[in-house]
């Protein structure tokens, strides 16, 4: 066959790729004339691909250097490699990709793959594969965390990740279901794309300006299994929708995104939390997981599914069994009344209040852009090679903000804003 | 659609595409236990790139690195890019690629190609981007010209390629015959493509054996067009099919491969030549060239077809006028033999002697691997950002092999060895 003529997918509307490549070009990145980009995305997502660099190059883009990735390379790794193939990691990329971002490069990640493409692997191979794989992307993550550049997330609905979702559906009507889902969420379906995006950034702001202004010292979190106090960092600042990158491009990292967010204090985190809803990471599904934090650190922990995953996932450096994000998302967030599970955190994070283990950004700090790593450490803010959210919000779930002086007010009430 | 299952062409035979993938690890590049890989490959040649994973981890692979291009993200910068974009590069990812080299990653290129994809598109900005390209790939392609590395050349059939070498036939039946056509050059037909293997290698190392025992000064060549005497590099060396690399792996560079070669003098090449065949550069065609030497630089040359990528490729810089590599192929070779015009380096070089333009392989020299570069240019090596082989031979072109004393000895006759 073709690919070039038959990769599309009848099932997925060809104008509202369009649309989505244009929102990711112009909102997600608001690339500039001259500015590379590099794009990864699996292979399945070409078409989105496609129109992204059309949109890249109208909008006056240096060079596009897509990086396709397939899940059948990834298994045949596990089904075929020897064991020591498993600690390795192409640093080299990983290292180019920094030096592409120190010269200015935009970055645009297109996810879509199967979220349990690794589920029936074995998880210390998947463990240390993905441990070695976060300690050499570093040169590129540094840049990304630290916002040294315009950069943006988007979805494109596959197959594989279409199964997972609507696993009763048949294939063809699953995908279409997913890519509905999909476009609705990053709203890129209504007759103004654009425009609804600059509303939606306002809101967004909004919300970050009035938890900015109360400047609470903490957050004490209530709900089932969950009895929770997140100390902030000092300096913390909420963020949330467009933001402005050290490179002066205001840009919108995540498309969808409903959260506002910021830096919690890596050692002044005490309490017990639960998940709320399943934690798909690289390949693997954990969930009901259950820990316990003391002075900020993780001190136990467990999960219905996937715990020998995440053990291994807390393994990973001292920072990964610390906060480096709180996010606030309220219940009735479109992508939660959708009703979905994703299996993918760019989704399923905005669905519901949530938490990152390991790397701060740096950006959530009043002034960020001028703090040193050291200063940053001593702020509260987290280091580790991973960053990885899961979510505890639910329309269960009370949150009071903590004023140093031990006033409390309510923020969220049953899973909204008060 | 689904890509995982879609992506096969029924006209291509999954039994020989896994025969070509082992070929390619077990023979072209005999990767070793550890060693990682780097492979770039046009997306349609996606279902080769999966069975040269599983061949890679089969052999003891640390990590299989691929490289999906595609050719309408190329176009899309021809059609929508701003006149600036033309000079840009990833140097980046090249300047990575030679670290991987570096840390003893094999190199894998799949070629498959549509070879007119940009014969529609301003020659100017082909030649720009080339031009950028090219010398930004310098730390990449000083490894893989320096055989630091085990590395392989191989084809795969792809519509848009099968589309120019039978333009009459239906799309189906093109690919079809492509691919026939590949896997037939590539000797992965067979019963035994490892045995077949052995023993084509085994007759390229007996004539290249028979040219280094006669360590001619130079040869003469004459045929329709063509008077023209190529001075040998001082210290040359034959070569032909498999070959030691640097890191100790003998692997075999081209598949298929029917010639041997050595290292022309840089400043020894007078007279003038005529190409014999369609030279397919980065995308645009170029025929009928007629060139002058004069003290090994090319003085005049015109071309029928693509005259102006042609003088945009001999102002890449000072070595693009001066030879690289001078490679003797019988007429009676089998590619020679189907008659067909690939459009394409790797086929086309093959069906007849041909000279390149650029830079020299350092292994072509005796001891090649213990000389310095200005020990290699010393002795007629030439140095340029290109390496473009054209094609002289026919069954009209004979040869000489000239001694130092004026003696000569028939080569070619006719086309033929004598
Ligand atoms: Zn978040
Ligand atoms: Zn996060
Ligand atoms: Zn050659
Ligand atoms: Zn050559």
């Amino acid at each position: 066959m073709n690919i070039r003529e038959t990769v599309q997918s009848p099932q997925i509307d060809p104008q509202k790729i369009d649309r989505l490549a244009e929102l990711a070009i112009r909102v997600g990145l608001r690339l500039e004339p001259g500015q590379d980009l590099l794009v990864t995305a699996p292979v399945a997502a070409l078409p989105l691909v496609r129109r992204i660099a059309v949109h890249a190059y109208e909008a006056g883009a240096g060079l596009v250097t897509p990086f396709l990735s397939d899940e059948e390379i990834a298994l045949a790794r596990y089904r075929h490699a020897r064991n020591e193939s498993f600690d390795r990691a192409p640093a080299w990329l990983y290292e180019g990709m920094g030096k592409a971002f120190d010269g200015n490069t935009a970055r645009l990640a297109i996810v879509g793959e199967d979220p349990m493409l690794l589920a029936d692997q074995d998880p210390e191979k998947v463990g240390r594969a993905g441990k070695a794989n976060a300690i050499a992307y570093g040169p590129a993550r540094d840049r990304i965390t630290a916002f040294s550049i315009n950069w943006n997330i988007v979805a494109y609905p596959t197959p594989g990740w279409a199964r997972r979702v609507f696993p009763d559906l048949p294939e063809d009507e699953a995908l279409a279901r997913l890519a509905d889902a999909i476009f609705s969420a990053s709203r890129a379906d209504g007759p103004d794309p654009l425009a609804d995006w600059q509303r939606h950034n306002g809101e967004l702001r909004a919300r970050s300006a009035w938890l900015n202004e109360r400047r609470f010292h903490s957050l004490h979190y209530t709900g089932p299994g969950t009895d929770l106090t997140i100390g902030l960092a000092d300096g913390h600042e909420w963020m949330g929708g467009e933001s402005r990158a050290r490179n002066g491009i205001t840009c919108n990292p995540n498309i969808p995104t409903e959260e506002v967010f910021t830096t919690p204090h890596a050692h002044r985190v005490e309490g017990f939390v639960r998940s709320t809803k399943p934690l798909s990471h690289q390949g693997s599904l954990i969930d009901g997981i259950e820990v316990r934090f003391e002075g900020g650190r993780i001190v136990s922990a467990k999960a219905s599914r996937g715990e020998a995953v995440l053990h291994k996932l807390l393994d990973t450096d001292e920072g990964a069994r610390r906060l480096g994000e709180v996010a606030l998302v309220p219940h009735s967030s479109p992508i939660s009344q959708s009703r979905l599970l994703f299996y993918n955190t760019l989704f399923d994070e905005n669905a519901a209040c949530h938490i990152a283990l390991g790397q701060c950004y740096s950006k959530c700090f009043v002034d960020g852009e001028t703090l040193t790593d050291d200063e940053i450490i001593a702020r509260g803010g987290n280091r580790s090679f991973i960053h990885v959210d899961w979510m505890i919000g639910s329309n269960e779930l009370d949150i009071d903000g903590v004023h140093a002086d031990g006033r409390r007010e309510a923020v969220f009430r049953k899973g909204e804003w008060t």
